[in-house]
C-alpha cells in the first residue's frame, strides 16, 4: 500500500535523482524528468506488467520514452525498479563506457526497450510494435488463452508530435485501431525556442480525433489519480490512446519550472537546492532515496516474478492444448530462431540471357520463402506491385485482419522505417518495407537508428538506378547506394541477377543482429549461371575469369552483366580479364586478408569498377571508376545509360586505358 | 466568353493531350491529369494570374502540381496558354533532352515552378512561397500599392497528405494563417497499392481544421462552377485554404477509371481509344487541339501582358512615391542582386587560442551582416539557441508580425528544409534555417531537390561531429559531411575557425545558384590568423608550411587546429610538413589543376587526412586517413576525441607511420 506522502516522496525521487544525475554530468536534460515524474510514475508502478530482472520477458509491456532527452528519468525508474542498473551508473550519467548515455540506447541498458533521441522515432516505434504485438496475437493467442497481449505505453512530447515521421505513424495507427497505445502527451507547453505558441499552435486533440484516436486531458499532470483514471480508461477503449497532461517542464525549479531554461542544461547547484527546498526535499546527498522509496518501486521485482510465472503456466498449458502452436511460439517468439530447413525453400533461376529484374526475383523469392517462414511479414509505402513485395494468398494485416502479412504503409516512408524498427525488436516477426532507393532519403534518420541499435529490419530498395528510366532525376538514385554504405553496421547488398538476389536475402533473413538493405532494379537483367551466386555472402567474389587476369573488373547490380560482356570483348581481344561481382561492401569487409586478396590480388592493379551512382569510395578497391557524378536525366533506361557511359564500349575502353 | 460546350472542350483537350504524351513515351500517368483537368482548368482560365510569355514576372500567382507525376497535365496546361513549350516537346515526353522530364524540374521548363514528383515536397514549397510573400508584401507593399500578393495555389494528392513533411509544413502555415495558399485536393480514394481504405482513413478535413486551415468541400470535381466558387471563398478567408474535390482518376477511361491501374501506366491504344469514345473525342489524330480551344487558352498570354502592364504601372507609381524603397525592390525582388558593398560588413576575428564555437561565430557573422542584407532571414527547427541563428534586434516571423527576421520552424526538419527551398525560389530574399548536422536525415529529400533543381537555400548544421559530446550517438553525425558531399550539386563548408566561417558564409550567400550546406561546431575551436582565411573560396588552401614539406597533414573543422599542433611537433623533430585546411571539397574540385597542384603537389604523396567523420573519399587526396568508422558515444568531449583517436599523438604517430 502506498500513501499519499509515500507517493510523492517516491515522484519526488525521480525528479532528483535525474536532476542529480544531470547536475553531476554537467550535462543533460533535467526539464522533463521533474515535469513528466507524475505520468513514468503511474504508469510504472500502477499499470506497467514488466519483470526487472528479466527484461527481455516476452509476457510485459512495453514502455518508450519518445523523449529520449528526457533519459535521466527512464534510468531513474530502471534503478529504482530493480534492474541491472547501479546507482554508480546513474552517477555516472553520460559518461565514456557507462550504461546512462546522454539518450537511451537500446541493446547497451537493461530495460531500455528502443533507442530515443530523435524525435518521432519513439513514438513511431511503438506503432511498430503495437503492430507486432497484434499479429502476433491473431496467429497465437486462442480464446482464454491470451499470451501476446501487452500495452505499449509511450511518454511523448511537443517535439514528437511535431515531427512527421510521427504524424505519419499516428495517421496508421488510428487506420488501424491499435487500442493497445497508450501514450501520454507531456503538455508543457514549452520547447527550446520558447513557448510552443511560438510554432505549434495546431489543435492537437481535434487532429488525434481525425486520425481515429481516442482523446483524453488530464488537466494536472502532476495528479496520479487522474492519469491513473485515464490509462484505465484508455486500456478499455478500442482505439489508440493519447492522453494530454498538462504538465510544467522542470517543476519545482523555483526560477526555471515553467520555462526552456529548464529544458536542456542542469539548473547549477544553486538552483537545484532551491528546488529540492521547495519541494521538500534534503539537498544533500545528492543522489538520495529514501529507503520506503526504494522498498516501494522493487517491489516491481517480485510482482514482476509473480507475472512471469504465471504467465509461464499459462504458456504451458497452453502448449499442452496447442502443441503445435506452442512448439511454434516457442521458435518463433521466445527463441527467435529460424527454422531449421528454411534455406531449402529458397529458389534458384536457370541462366536466361533475358533475365528478369532483381525486383521481381525478390518477389519470387518472397512468396517463395514465406511459407516457410511465417514470421517473415512486410509491405511498402504504396509502392507494393513495383516493389514486388506482395506475399500471395495471404490478406493484407488490416484491423478486421491482424493475421494478414502484407502491409500496406501508405506513402509514409519515414513511418515505415520507424515501425519496422518497432516490430523487430519486438520480436517473432521479421519485416521487411519497401519503396524506391531514392526514397530512402525520406527514412533515412530511421534506417540509421536501426543499425545503431541493432534492430533486424530488412529494407527493400527497388528502381535501384539511372536503369529506371523516364520518371527522370527526382526518381532515380545517384548518391544512395554510397549513402547507405557510410552508415556503421548497415549492410548494404546489390544483387547481380536472380541468383544472387535469393541469396541476398538469405543473408538478410539470417542476419537478426542488425537491419540489411537491398537493392534491386526495375529493369531486367540477364540471369547467371547459379553456381556462383553463393558468393554473395562473402560480399565479391570471382564470377569469371577470362585467361591469366591482368585487369579486374568489379560491378555490382546491373553492371554486373555489362563487366561480363566487356571482359567477353576484352578476352577476344587477348586481355586477361577477371569479372569480380561486389554486390556488399560491407560483407567483403567482413572477409579474411586471405580471401580479399584471392579476389583482389595485390598484383593485379589495373582494376575498374562499374556501378550506376557515385563513384565515391570505390578508390578503395579500384583504380579506376566509371560512377555516375550527376543528377540523371528523364528517358528511357538504354538511353540513359548510353549517355552516360554505361555501354560495354565505354567499359572496354575504359579498361584497356589502365 | 466561354460556353458550357467550348469548356468541356478545353477540359478534354487537357485529358487526351496529356494521355496522348503518355501513351506516345509508353510510359507515364494518366490518371492525374484524367481526374484533375477540370480542377486544374479552373484555377488556370479563371484565377491564375500569370504571363506565359514573361513567366518569371514578379508580379504573377504561383501554380504547383504538388503530384508532379502528373507532369503531363502540366505541360499540356504550359503549351495551351502559350508558354514556350511547343507541341513537339510534349510529344517527346520523357524522352532525352526534351523539355518535358517524367516529372517537372524547375529551371529546365518554362512556367514549372519547382521540382515535384517526391511526395508533400510541392506542398511544403508552396508554404516557403506563402512566407516568402507575406515577408516581401510586409516590407514593401504600402496601402493601395500591393506589388506582392500572389495566390499560392496547388493540386496535391493523396500521397502529399499522407507524407509527414507535408503534414509539418500545414501545421506551420495554419500557425502562420498564411491565407494566400490555395491548395485543391485531388481527392480521388485511390493510390497505388489500391483504395486509400487500405491506409489512408483518417478525417483529412478534420485534421486540416485542427491545423487552422478553412476547409471546403467539392464533391463533383469536374464542376468547375463549384470550384470555382470554392476558390473564390478561399481567396476570402484569411487562413490557408483546403478544398477537397471528389474526383474520378482516369476520368473517361471506361475500364480503368476509379481505379489503380489508371495512375501510373499508358492506357493503351484500345482504352485510350475508348476513353475518346466515351468523352465524345476524335481518337485521331493523337495530340489534337481544336482551334476553339486553343485560341481560347492563348487568350492567357494577352491576358498576361495586360497584367504585367498593370503591374508596371503600379510599380513605377510606387517607386515615385516611396523613391528608396522602389529601388530597394528593384534591386532585390527584381534582380535578385546583392548590395554592392555588403561584403565589407563581414566580420573578421583576432587570432585566439581559446578561440569560439564556428556556430558561435557564424552568429556573429549572421548578426554582422544582417543590417546590409535584409534579405537574410532565417531560423531554426528548435534549436534556434543551440544553432546561434537568431538575428538580434528584429522581431519574429509570425502572423501579426511577418516583416519578422526570424523563424520558428518548429521541430520540424523535413517540412523547413523544403520551406526553405519555396522561399529561395520564390526570390527576394536569401533563407537559411538550422538544425544539428545528425538531423540533416530528417531533411535530406529536401536537400536532394534543392541541389538538383539550384535552390540558393542555405542549410546550417551545427554540432558537426562526435564533439558535441555527452548527447551521444544518437546525436552525433559520423557519415554525414560525406553523405552530404555525395549530393551532386551541394557544396558542403565545415570551416575551421571563425574567420573561416566569415568566410563560408560569404560563399554561401554570394551562391545564388544552388544550396550551400555549412558545418559548425558545437565546441570552441582556436581562432586562427585572419590572414588565411580567404583561402577558404578555394576549397582547400595552404594554412602554413613547416620547413620544406615532406609530409602533408589536411583536415577539416575542428580537427584544423588539432593538425597544426601535429605539425608542429613533427617540425620540432625535424619534419618539414605541409598543412592544408580543407574546408570544401566541391569548392576545390572547381579550382584548376595548376591550383590544386600547388596545394597537393604530386610529389609529396605523405598525405594524412583528419577528419571526425567517414574517412570514405579522402582517399582521393590523402594516402592514410583519421576518420570514425563507427557510431560515436555519450561522454565529455575531449574524452571521445582521445578515444577515437583524434589527439596530437596519435596524428604525430600515423604521419611517421606513412
Amino acid at each position: 500500500m502506498t500513501t499519499p506522502e509515500l507517493q510523492n516522496k517516491a515522484i519526488n525521487t525521480l525528479r532528483f535523482l535525474s536532476a542529480d544525475a544531470v547536475q553531476k554530468a554537467n550535462s543533460g536534460h533535467p526539464g522533463l524528468p521533474m515535469g513528466a515524474a507524475a505520468m513514468a510514475f503511474t504508469i510504472w508502478t500502477r499499470h506497467l506488467r514488466h519483470s526487472p530482472r528479466n527484461p527481455k520477458w516476452m509476457g510485459r509491456d512495453r514502455f518508450i520514452l519518445s523523449g529520449g532527452h528526457g533519459s535521466a528519468l527512464l534510468y531513474s525508474l530502471l534503478h529504482l525498479s530493480g534492474y541491472d542498473l547501479s546507482l554508480e551508473q546513474l552517477q555516472n550519467f553520460r559518461q565514456w563506457g557507462s550504461l546512462t548515455p546522454g539518450h537511451p540506447e537500446y541493446g547497451l541498458t537493461p530495460g531500455v526497450e528502443v533507442t530515443t533521441g530523435p524525435l518521432g522515432q519513439g513514438f513511431a516505434n511503438g506503432v511498430g510494435m503495437a503492430i507486432a504485438a497484434a499479429h502476433l496475437a491473431a496467429v497465437f493467442n486462442k480464446p482464454g488463452h491470451e499470451l501476446i497481449d501487452p500495452f505499449i505505453y509511450a511518454i511523448v512530447t511537443d517535439g514528437d508530435l511535431m515531427e512527421g515521421g510521427a504524424a505519419e505513424a499516428a495517421s496508421l495507427a488510428g487506420h488501424l485501431s491499435l487500442g493497445k497505445l497508450i501514450y501520454l502527451y507531456d503538455d508543457n507547453n514549452i520547447s527550446i525556442d520558447g513557448s510552443t505558441d511560438l510554432a505549434f499552435t495546431e489543435d492537437r486533440a481535434k487532429r488525434f480525433e481525425a486520425y481515429g484516436w481516442h482523446i483524453q486531458r488530464v488537466d494536472d499532470g502532476n495528479d496520479v489519480d487522474a492519469i491513473d483514471s485515464a490509462i484505465k480508461a484508455a486500456k478499455a477503449d478500442p482505439r489508440p490512446s493519447l492522453i494530454l497532461c498538462k504538465t510544467v517542464i522542470g517543476f519545482g525549479s523555483p526560477n526555471r519550472q515553467g520555462t526552456q531554461k529548464a529544458h536542456g542544461e542542469p539548473l547549477g547547484d544553486d538552483e537545484l537546492n532551491a528546488a529540492k527546498e521547495n519541494l521538500g526535499w534534503e539537498k544533500e546527498p545528492r543522489f538520495l532515496i529514501p529507503e520506503d522509496v526504494l522498498a516501494f518501486y522493487r517491489q516491481a521485482v517480485d510482482r514482476g516474478r509473480e507475472l512471469e510465472a504465471d504467465w509461464k503456466m499459462r504458456r504451458e498449458a497452453y502448449s499442452r492444448l496447442f502443441p503445435d502452436l506452442g512448439a511454434e511460439f516457442n521458435r518463433r517468439v521466445l527463441m527467435n530462431k529460424l527454422p531449421a530447413d528454411w534455406e531449402a525453400s529458397l529458389p534458384t533461376f536457370p541462366a536466361d540471357a533475358k533475365g528478369m529484374a532483381t525486383r521481381a526475383a525478390s518477389g519470387k523469392v518472397i512468396n517463395a520463402i514465406a511459407a516457410k517462414l511465417p514470421e517473415l511479414i512486410g509491405g511498402s509505402a504504396d509502392l507494393a506491385p513495383s516493389n514486388n513485395t506482395k506475399i500471395e494468398g495471404v490478406p493484407a494485416f488490416q484491423k478486421e485482419s491482424p493475421a494478414g502479412r502484407n502491409f500496406h504503409f501508405g506513402v509514409r516512408e519515414h513511418a515505415m522505417g520507424s515501425i519496422l524498427n518497432g516490430m523487430a525488436v519486438f520480436g517473432g516477426v521479421i519485416p521487411y518495407g519497401a519503396t524506391f532507393l531514392v526514397f530512402a532519403d525520406y527514412m533515412r534518420a530511421a534506417i540509421r537508428l536501426a543499425a545503431l541499435s541493432h534492430y533486424p529490419a530488412i529494407f527493400i530498395f527497388t528502381h535501384d538506378s539511372v536503369g529506371l528510366g523516364e520518371d527522370g532525376p527526382t526518381h532515380q538514385p545517384v548518391e544512395h547506394l554510397t549513402s547507405l554504405r557510410l552508415i556503421p553496421n548497415l549492410v548494404v547488398i546489390r544483387p547481380a541477377d536472380a541468383n544472387e538476389t535469393a541469396q541476398a536475402w538469405k543473408v538478410a533473413i539470417s542476419r537478426r543482429d542488425g537491419p540489411t538493405a537491398l537493392a534491386f532494379t526495375r529493369q531486367n537483367v540477364p540471369t547467371l549461371d547459379v553456381g556462383h551466386a553463393s558468393g554473395l555472402s562473402r560480399g565479391a567474389y570471382v564470377l569469371k575469369d577470362f585467361g591469366d587476369p591482368e585487369i579486374i573488373l568489379m560491378a555490382s547490380g546491373s553492371e554486373v552483366s555489362l563487366a561480363l560482356e566487356a571482359a567477353q570483348k576484352l578476352a577476344e581481344e587477348g586481355k586477361g580479364v577477371r569479372v569480380v561481382s561486389f554486390p556488399s561492401w560491407e560483407l567483403f569487409e567482413k572477409q579474411d586478408e586471405a580471401y580479399r586478396e584471392s579476389v583482389l590480388p595485390k598484383n593485379i592493379q589495373k582494376r575498374l569498377a562499374v556501378e550506376a551512382g557515385s563513384s565515391l569510395g570505390w578508390e578503395r578497391y579500384a583504380s579506376s571508376v566509371i560512377g555516375i557524378e550527376r543528377f540523371g536525366a528523364s528517358a528511357p533506361a538504354k538511353v540513359i545509360f548510353e549517355k552516360l557511359g554505361f555501354t560495354v564500349e565505354n567499359v572496354v575502353a575504359k579498361a584497356k586505358a589502365l
